[in-house]
């Protein structure tokens, strides 16, 4: 046991928390300030052309009309290209200043200025994570999670620690392990809300909880929040940033899912730093990593204002009254199925629904359960492992609610065909 | 002086050359056999779904209608999305096959399998550098040469060693210092034909040797093929491809320039490997790397098709004949002027226009001759410092023939304003 008497390094943060016994014990705490570095990636990342440009001293003589040949503009060629070009040199300016003020609230405000617009989310994350963390830092990843983070941390050399969503709890993140984790390399807590593979919607008092780690820890958070709003009645959706001035964070979206094109590959990241911690450096660093390899495509970038904005209120309700009662019905319907144990949802898309396996020794896991159901059923449903949560499978509740019904009538069919009794547990198989 | 008598591993293939005095000597072989390895990044991309979802040996049911759980389709609730998700799912592969058989030819066949989709050609650029590099290594860059190869290159921590093209040799290459550059960390010649900035197109018999400096010294090569056919009608633009079944060699490639289109992010790689030396690693790896980011937007896959196979030859021919009308009027109208030596392009939509400092002495170097050139004649060039070349500036040559015209008058204008005579050549001024 290390002493920890007087030691600021080592804070006893796990020990006699009602009603939970912790095996963590003690956790090294990290230096408690802020001190937000772009990676070396980002300070690598050098456009000259930029970098000369920008820094022109000189103005046009006004007598004069410009004359640009300098990037070609194929203004003349073709009409389309034309508009495509300066939808991108100026429009791009324009769309940013959309998504600012969609997102735009007086608890977190935002301008144009703090929005990079990307390939997708996918993008937006990875962009986030390249401009945090060098090779060897580490990350904070929800387990169960969507794999992309660990994908694209490890291919950057990032290290993952997975935090652990406890699914007795409505998935809500178990604060204490997560704390545990942190350490001097940490440089990133990712925050999925609402959840993929969940469909979970953390509650105000909780997402207060997770910022209150980050403060106290100093770590800043990259909000996924390509969910946001997409929750059910009984639910509300919070952005994380309108609850908390001090913790920076980098909020990521997109068109993919509320708006349901997920090919247009357009998403964004929202900079929320109203203490000034990431600073310019980090915003210039996922600005210099963006203009790497050019984001959106401009046609989608045209139609921004209109999906944003002209979108009528009734195409979100349907959207989400027609998730719901797919959730409602999927839940009940595998609720009732004896070796299998759903999470209800409140928000995205999916639910998970837990295999209690000593009931199908058939089978060794939860990949093998999936496998066999599609030989067996025509249904294929993602089993957990790919979340890195074993002896789970995560069914997407967007299909027709005739296919939705048919397809839990085949699980039933499959699950009966396949039940066992636990040993030593007679009685719950006659009952 | 090193003993070179029986040693395979120093090479004398510079010396002795017809009419050079060579400054470079002899330099260090690399074993001469090909060994194209993927990146370390890329054997840590590792997509849990796909690795679980690829892996699964069974068979639906053919008595029962498949019901799809696993992904996110949204089929009933957005027929758009429900295009765009499927062109994305299989669109996918059938986009493939319209950019494999616009580019198919017998001398370089082309498959589905053998094209990556990409979000446009800097993408393009990216995964192959991405695959084919580890920090460390070295990439060969032309000079001068389009930025974005040493900017990607030095992001990823992969060293850049630049090789000279010859301006007095129409922009070919000087391969004897290119080849004295090749060590045993080089895993990539980037070649680009045509070439941005020079507008240079390479004829076969150059080509050839390239490829012949690549197949001794077992170099893998990025052919950045952007402006593909984009030449003027007294040239003749070969894909490398087409030359060699021994090099292998990635294509780059896209709609960006010769579809005029270079906001809707389209572009590709064309995998050219006859003799399996990129094998199923790379790849592989270049399908992995190219799914960390979903690429291009679902549009304009779905827009491909038209785009390549019904764009009427009158829209290219006029392109083409404008280009040229421009690029022959803009050389003109310069070469007349004192102290500019343009070089005549043959194809992409570029004109380098060398400086001779010694008659402007006002100015420290280009970027100074064209900050001041906007200040005084509203005319914009990107000095060509931008491209690693030093004393010389760029002209685009795709703005309307009148502003071409009146671009250049303006041009003379201030080198008739800042023209001095260099010291002690007064007859030349006189003249
Ligand atoms: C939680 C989460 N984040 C990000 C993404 C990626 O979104 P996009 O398709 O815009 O790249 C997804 C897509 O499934 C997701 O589920
Ligand atoms: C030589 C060269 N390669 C690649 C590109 C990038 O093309 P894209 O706009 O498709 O990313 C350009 C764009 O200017 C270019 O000039």
């Amino acid at each position: 046991m290390q002493d920890h008497g007087s030691l600021p390094s080592v804070l006893d943060v796990h020990v006699n928390v009602a009603g939970r016994s912790s095996v963590l014990g003690k956790v090294k705490s990290r230096k408690a300030r802020w001190s937000v570095r772009p990676s070396d990636m980002s300070n690598k990342t050098f456009n000259p052309i930029r970098a000369i440009v920008d820094n022109m001293k000189v103005k046009p003589n006004p007598n004069k009309t410009m004359i640009a040949l300098s990037i070609g503009e194929l203004s003349t060629l073709n009409q389309e290209a034309a508009f495509s070009f300066c939808s991108f040199l100026s429009g791009y300016l324009s769309s940013r200043e959309e998504v600012a003020s969609y997102y735009h609230c007086p608890e977190a405000p935002l301008e144009a200025k703090d929005v990079i617009l990307t390939s997708g989310c996918s993008q937006a994350i990875e962009l986030c994570l390249a401009v945090l963390a060098n090779p060897g830092q580490n990350i904070l990843v929800p387990r169960p999670g969507f794999s992309l983070y660990r994908t694209l941390a490890e291919s950057m050399g990032i290290e993952v620690k997975l935090y652990n969503l406890l699914p007795e709890k409505n998935w809500e993140i178990d604060l204490k392990q997560l704390e545990s984790l942190i350490d001097e390399k940490t440089v990133c807590l990712i925050v999925n809300n609402p959840s993929n593979p969940c469909g979970s919607v953390f509650s105000r008092r909780h997402l207060q909880k997770i910022l209150a780690v980050a403060a106290r820890q100093c770590v800043p958070i990259l909000a996924d929040e390509i969910y946001g709003d997409m929750v059910f009645s009984d639910s509300k959706f919070e952005p994380l940033a309108t609850l908390s001035s001090k913790v920076p964070i980098l909020s990521c979206g997109g068109l993919a899912k509320r708006w349901l094109v997920p090919g247009w590959r357009m998403g964004w990241i929202l900079i929320h730093d109203r203490r000034d911690i990431f600073g310019n450096e980090i915003r210039d660093g996922l600005t210099k990593l963006s203009q790497r390899i050019l984001g959106p495509c401009t046609l989608v970038q045209g139609a921004l204002k209109s999906i944003l904005c002209r979108t009528p209120r009734v195409f979100y309700h349907n959207t989400l009254s027609f998730l719901k009662s797919n959730a409602d019905l999927c839940y009940g319907a595998l609720a009732a199925i004896p070796g299998l144990r759903p999470i209800h949802p409140s928000g995205a898309m999916y639910l998970m629904v837990g295999i209690e396996m000593e009931h199908f020794p058939e089978f060794e896991n939860d990949v093998e359960f999936t496998e066999q159901l599609v030989a067996e059923q025509s249904v294929h449903c993602l089993p957990a492992t790919c979340f890195e949560y074993p002896n789970f499978f995560r069914v997407v509740i967007t299909v027709p609610e005739v296919m939705m019904l048919e397809a839990c009538s085949r699980i039933q069919e499959f699950c009966e065909q396949h039940y066992h009794c636990a040993e030593g547990s007679q009685e719950e198989c006659d009952k």
